[in-house]
């Protein structure tokens, strides 16, 4: 199922600027025993995006319902629901025009079909080669130019490996290539600061509400491959996946699923309803 | 007048990568006097770019048969041909499916209307706030990852400044934000290195060779703000527009349409048919 600006269609012109260059943004979304699971935090980082890319979307409300209409026809069916706003058609060249009307694309999909071992008794993960671009003014945006996700992602098709990381341009480990990552050291939790690359995942900044219920602490932090090796536990999150435990980083180390990773995992299933 | 595969279309499927995460590249051809100038080259560079991003683009001959319908309708109608290569539809997020058939996207555009004095007379450019991404991998390309290009353009909406000149994340002058960057000085021609951003452009390739024709010398190197405000002479450059000498750099310094600057717009008219 797919929405163009409130209409069933499944293609979008050739002139809109989010085919063009990448002009837009991007949420997933996890609709899980009817329920669009953090809306309100995939819409309000959608908004600082627009904002921060200067898209003059003006349609919230548009959008609020068109979403509405979807949960209808999904009903109880567990499925993703990806929301894109593209900055609209028109203008001369990188230029746009002043008029420029934002694209809303909402298109539904089916659940990924994931083992369910992967939350219980974790994941093998590799390291990417392709390096994530650095760039103050975008890190952290979930926006449409997405090549280096796409590179990293296609260096392995072997489905024993369930993410790979990806490092900056200096070999910080900024983030997976659909998830954001977290070590655990000394009962210590850090995961990377994401100020020149990576996108600030909705998950993560669910786990760390959590962590503070916890009594546990997070530091966003510069991490290395060492810091990895050295790590305690290591897991990986998103969205629609929740928490994954990581086991093995090929080449690095091996972990086992640790108590941190576990009282997450229960304090999240908590929230997630 | 748009060709989608082959096919009379101005509207791609939502699902198509290039959409979904700007996963292809572009090339922006000048079509003059019936002929589309430089397209050896810019196939040549398409095909190096798909070799890099790994897009199995096996359909050379095809787009070559596309292409010729294009001229024959364009006829002598002076146009800009886009040529649009994306990788296709279809995968599991960032993971591509094996079998995918990259799309192929042909659109004419009116050749711009700058005034010819922008040749002649020279052009006011002015320094972009917005810094361009740093990655090796990615650099040079013409890929349709632009976000950078579409904020530094976005910047300013006086048609009297011409053009905008983008640095990297360490401060040294890249590009501008469609066209590449000469500097002159002590008789000597400094072009940006470009192997951490920017776009290796066809007519700055071309430039070279001609430069070379007359005994001149590129150096490719680091270049700053200083490296600018020092020039003897300053141009920027693109498929379509040629060289426009640049007459003041707003907030850094002004220029004359200089010697050598003219020497390689000489140049370049021989090689332009």
């Amino acid at each position: 199922m797919i929405l163009v600006n409130g209409k069933a269609e499944d293609r979008i012109a050739i002139a809109d600027r989010g085919l063009q260059y990448g002009d837009g943004l991007f949420e997933t979304i996890a609709f899980r025993n009817g329920v669009a699971e953090f809306i309100d935090a995939h819409l309000q980082r959608l908004l600082l995006g627009c904002k921060r890319l200067n898209i003059p979307f003006q349609q919230l409300d548009l959008l609020h319902q068109e979403l509405e209409a979807i949960y209808q026809k999904l009903a109880n069916t567990d499925s993703v629901i990806k929301i894109i706003i593209t900055r609209g058609s028109g203008g001369r060249g990188y230029l746009a025009d002043q008029s420029v009307v934002p694209t809303r694309i909402i298109s539904t999909h089916d659940y990924p079909s994931y083992p369910k071992s992967h939350s219980q008794m974790g994941v093998t993960v590799r390291l990417c080669q392709h390096r994530l671009s650095e760039n103050h003014s975008l890190a952290g945006l979930k926006h449409l130019n997405r090549l280096d996700n796409v590179l990293a992602r296609n260096e392995w098709n072997d489905s024993d490996i369930a993410e790979g990381l990806m490092f900056d341009q200096t070999n910080h480990l900024i983030e997976g290539t659909m998830t954001n990552v977290f070590l655990v050291k000394s009962q210590q939790l850090i995961t990377p600061s994401l100020n020149k690359a990576g996108v600030e995942g909705i998950m993560k900044a669910q786990l760390i509400a959590v962590t503070k219920q916890l009594g546990l602490t997070v530091n966003e932090t510069h991490i290395t491959q060492d810091d990895l090796k050295n790590a305690d536990e290591v897991f990986v999150c998103n969205s629609v996946n929740g928490i994954w435990p990581v086991i093995a980083v090929i080449d690095v180390a091996d972990y086992t699923v640790g108590p941190i990773t576990q009282q997450l995992q229960q304090g999240l299933s908590r929230v997630r309803r």
